[in-house]
């Protein structure tokens, strides 16, 4: 196979046959529905309870986001929103049954999801008091705290800052500058900010309604600094002003999450009691001894930084609620618009464009990916807090597994709900259609609870670890052996996933047969070959750097980040596409898993047309049949288009969450009265002629005329 | 070369040599810095005058956008900006002299163009009143429109209406529904509105301001349909209510744009008199007789929309002078910014990681290309307009040009300003920073003045059409001549852009050396050679369908829209590489030239790597040397690095016309602070000790005690 030969179009059309020819079933399928409640059923996941209760609250136009208020405005409409919830009771799902919560670390999150169709502004508002600023209370402190706090937090008698963020350091937390020195003689914390770069930034709650904060701080004692640990700081009284020594600014107006009252916070010497420290991983004695059940300051660090993995979790699931949202919207408008004639002279709905089809299916089966993948994560995050799979591996995997989903998901969002926006036109940027409106509240879930960037390098720097472990003590056949064989496999069991199970028979070589893409084990093999390819790279550049500086070593890996982040993103992607085939397997043999294989066929085949340049440079894929992954993914998407609706109606959302003017049959119902209009003129004989279809009978009657002249 | 090869890093690491191997003159640039003034002289272009005047009153703070106001405050604020700029007189740019004009048209859009980044608000809804309402007047009017009605435009004392888009028809103007039937009895045109969907929607002045409206409607005189005309229409009283007959309703808070009172117009057999019909391009008599110096009704109609060009020729500009100021502002925090530490233990600056040099200098490589190609379109728009090069070909090939550069300069806005906003972060989020102000700004630029994939299909099919043209008469032999000898020139001859003129020594051949790729006719002939043969891939597709039926063949056309968009913008992409290199001749053989060319090299293998797949899969790059594309692209980010800040600073912007808080110093600031205060407290020995320090001291400690206990 030469890849310097042209592929005509006449050559891929050869093989588009095979793309068309059925499978068992496919022909019945044109006809046959999906079985939308099922679908729906399974979807809503395990669980299913807590979401419709959520649901259930969206509904509430109370809880709705208005979108032409003041920030200030806004800022107090969320208030009153968060009020609401915390009396209603169901944000304390989370927390320990000491303090009346139910420990329902899944539900929790689930239900947390809903809320971004209310406002989110309200979600994060949430997310802030209950989900970071009561999370941390609950994980980095002890019973004692608990009691102390909780309370007041569930209820929001006290809303509360998570003070993390610096204005000088955002992802890397380690370097935080803020300091909590011990004062023996008063047994107190001296709480402190050494310059304007050390100021806590974009804290929630902080410009305005809180009025206590967990300030993470370098903890020192004795003249020694163990690494940041947690603080309960009170900062503003009863009458709203700061307390001594507190002070702060305000982060003004954002690009959304305008109802949520984020600020900065500088503390200049701010004393609380000892038992202000949460000290579950790490406490002074009165006398300022510091001890930790955890010996090592690195693994320490990381186990308080991974309680609160449950950020990561929550975005992943609610910014694909968003993409669902935009996508139901997008998609009923686009079959019920119409634009341009086709060639019967009726105008063409806009779905069945091929094009407006490439746009928006194939982003529903990456949203339909996404879910299937979020609700993995939910269960192992649920399984690792409920203590039922509590493993430091597990926390470890799941801490990989939700940086790498959350990346994925929030970016996918963002595209989404601009593809939606777009492809609705003038309409879509109207925020009676709430497209922009979301994307500018999601816009930052791309880079807080973690920069994505950030966040991708640490899975990939992750799945480095776990390729360069293969090699402990092996030689150098050993070596190739296992770099063969076992990488892909530890890699995925690394991802907390269970293994799909596929056989790989030819593993490695060229995708011969076009009809062949459309089988699970080709698209497993190919997407884990490229993650395994591609960690195999990197790792053979870096060990060839074995030996040499630091400096060099760092310059070597440096040199790759770029790489680095495509490897972990291949790696995320083949975990949702192992999470929907998984979900395929569970399901009947039906109308609805048939329709459903297409979905996943077309995420698995959109990513493989994504990267097919590294399919052909690597020489995973020939030309030929390189080729041909384009014209079956047109294939796909025209072959979904009749079940399109069926698809985002399976998301449950009702008017009452897409509280979207052209998602309601408005435009059905204009293009009903057009059609109407334009017939009975027709019928009454009214409709005037156009010049075009006068000059063309013009014509047609000096034709007739010549020819009449002629035959006289 | 067999494509099933496996690319190892090996391979690809012998060919990189070459890359790295210096030109003549590339060492001293290492050390050299660009000759900003001179550059920045050159951006400026044809029309520096007028964008320097108009910088001057974007200088202005009452003319900038406030973020956190009301919708209604928000119009009020933009109201009476619109007043100072028609005071100022500035406006009148384009204008007849017969009205006090300056018939200057090219100044006047690069003046317009700088708005942008006072508040977009203002330039669209200047847009609006004077590029659309009053152009409309100005080129479909004849004189006694332009005596009657332009002087109260251009001073604001008749706010107008542009009223062409129907909620029911968008891009499709050719269908719009509303009516202007002419009634001989009272010779005057009734305008009337039909039903819901031929509502005049996302109008710009409809829903508070506007007097006044230019209304298209399909033209009926006696019983005939002449097709869509335009039609001056007062449609509000002095009080600011709806004159009789005229209805409508506001469009409400959008993604954007919230200073523009855009909203929803209806018409119930409103009365004007006959000569309210702009009648250039179509005129009845007294007793109702049409007559058009347009023969074909096709003709005239696209004659019509024709004039009106200059809203996409100016959204191209200013697309990109807001893609300028997100570059110039996240560069310079870029620059400042620090985050973790490197193997020093001194923080990283940001620019200094390879994925931000990616991230940021790509999109500037393409802002320069954006420029460039701009540049040329403004040229040839004021060529067409000042009738110094008004052909009915110069007026097709303007159009062309402005689709395919509007459509792909839009979507770099928003993909620039997203990017600079993730890359600052927290920071990049807040409305003080703009990225996210300007996003949901220019988000509707996408879609108006014509739906970017619209536009880009009638790019693509007028790819086709010359394509075809090639064939004419001719016999298989000469088609094949043809097709393998002339069609890329043809399609660039027919851009409107003066060719490279570069050598086709070994069209076709593959890249054989990965040095070869820095060579401008070797980028030009990869870049070129994919829209050819795309179009050619897509023309012989349909000419197989050739003697099919008519829904048959559309049925063709259909199937490849997908592919068509994408030659389209492979076509566009070209365009902006060739004004990019047209310009580098242009420069005396300087430092600042060598840079730029690195700039264009990225610009070009930017585009290489984007569309890598099409390289492989068509057989124009061996894997090999695709390899070392992406490899190149590393070095290059990584060689413009240093005269990054140069190249941002080059764009002429000014701390009054970026207003970001990140783009002031103040981040180096708060560096340089921290770093002292560190500094300070490890010189008075203060600074705390980490316990990881400790441990090692206390580890190296016991190991000299037992050295000392078995020394003993």
């Amino acid at each position: 196979m030469n890849n310097t030969t042209r592929t005509t179009t006449d050559d891929a059309e050869l093989h588009d046959a095979e793309l068309d020819s059925p499978e068992p079933g496919d022909r019945a399928v044109d006809q046959a529905r999906i079985d939308v409640a099922d679908l729906g059923e399974r979807l809503l996941g395990a669980w299913k309870d807590e979401r419709l209760a959520a649901r259930a609250k969206v509904a509430n136009p109370e809880y709705h986001k208005v979108p032409d208020l003041t920030m200030a405005e806004h800022r107090e409409r969320t208030l009153r929103q968060m009020q609401m919830l915390a009396d209603d009771g169901a944000v304390n799902l989370a927390f320990p049954r000491s303090v009346g919560g139910h420990e329902n670390h899944g539900g929790n999150i689930a239900g947390f999801e809903e809320l971004v169709l209310a406002d989110p502004s309200l979600q994060i508002k949430a997310g802030v008091q209950w989900g970071l600023f009561g999370a941390a209370v609950m994980h980095l402190g002890t019973d004692e705290h608990h009691r102390r706090f909780l309370p007041d937090i569930m209820s929001m008698k006290v809303p509360g800052v998570y003070a993390m963020t610096e204005t000088g350091h955002g992802s890397d937390v380690a370097s935080l500058a803020t300091t909590a020195t011990y004062d023996e003689s008063t047994e107190e914390w001296v709480i402190n900010t050494p310059f304007r770069g050390a100021w806590k930034d974009y804290g929630g709650n902080a410009a305005l309604h809180g009025t206590a904060a967990v300030v993470f701080a370098q903890l020192i004692t004795k003249g020694v600094n163990h690494g940041v640990h947690a603080f309960y700081v009170p900062i503003r009284g009863d009458n709203g002003d700061y307390l001594d020594g507190v002070g702060g600014d305000d982060d003004g107006v954002k690009g959304g999450l305008n109802g949520i009252d984020n600020g900065r916070l500088h503390f200049t010497n701010v004393h609380v009691p000892r038992s202000n420290l949460l000290n579950r991983y790490g406490d002074v004695t009165a006398d300022g001894t510091y001890s930790s059940p955890i010996e090592s300051p690195g693994r320490r660090f990381f186990t308080m930084l991974g309680t609160l993995v449950q950020g990561r979790v929550s975005l992943d699931g609610s910014a694909n609620a968003a993409a669902k949202a935009a996508l139901a919207i997008a998609i009923r408008y686009g079959d019920e618009r119409r634009q341009f004639a086709g060639p019967d002279g009726d105008e063409t709905v806009l779905l069945d464009y091929q094009l407006h089809q490439r746009r928006l299916l194939t982003r529903l089966a990456t949203s339909y990916a996404v879910g299937f993948s979020h609700e993995s994560l939910l269960r192992q995050f649920h399984g690792v807090f409920s203590g039922e799979l509590d493993t430091p591996e597990q926390r470890e995997d799941l801490e990989t597994l939700a940086a790498a989903l959350k990346s994925l998901s929030t970016w996918h969002a963002l595209d989404t709900l601009q593809e939606c926006r777009e492809a609705c036109g003038g309409a879509g940027y109207l925020a009676e259609n709430r497209f922009t409106q979301l994307y500018g509240d999601l816009d930052i879930y791309t880079t807080f609870e973690g920069d994505n960037h950030v966040l991708l390098q640490l899975v990939g720097k992750r799945l480095l670890t776990d390729y360069s472990e293969q090699f402990r003590g092996a030689d150098a056949r050993k070596t190739v052996q296992i770099m063969v064989g076992k990488v892909a496999l530890r890699i995925l069991a690394g991802s907390g996933l269970r293994q799909a199970g596929q056989a790989f028979a030819d593993f490695g070589s060229i995708a011969r047969s076009a009809g062949r893409l459309r089988r699970p084990d080709e698209q497993y093999e190919l997407l884990s070959d490229r993650v395994r390819t591609m960690v195999e790279d990197i790792a053979m550049s870096i060990g060839r750097a074995r030996g040499k500086s630091k400096a060099e070593q760092a310059d070597v890996l440096a040199r790759h980040q770029h790489r680095l982040i495509e490897t972990a993103k291949a790696h995320g992607e083949l975990l949702q596409w192992e999470a929907f085939t998984n979900a395929l397997a569970d399901m009947p043999d039906d109308t609805t898993k048939r329709v459903l294989t297409w979905v996943r066929d077309l995420f698995g085949l959109g990513l493989i047309e994504q990267h097919l340049d590294w399919y052909l440079l690597n020489g995973r894929l020939s030309a030929q049949r390189a080729a041909t992954v384009s014209r079956y993914i047109d294939r796909l998407v025209a072959r979904l288009r009749p079940h399109a609706q069926d698809l985002v109606d399976a998301f449950g959302y009702g008017p009452e969450h897409l509280r979207a003017a052209i998602a309601t049959g408005a435009e059905a119902e204009r293009q009903d009265e057009a059609r109407a209009y334009v017939e009975a003129q027709r019928r009454a004989g009214t409709l005037p002629v156009t010049e075009k279809e006068l000059r063309r009978r013009a014509e047609a009657e000096t034709k007739r005329a010549k020819e009449a002249a002629v035959t006289a």
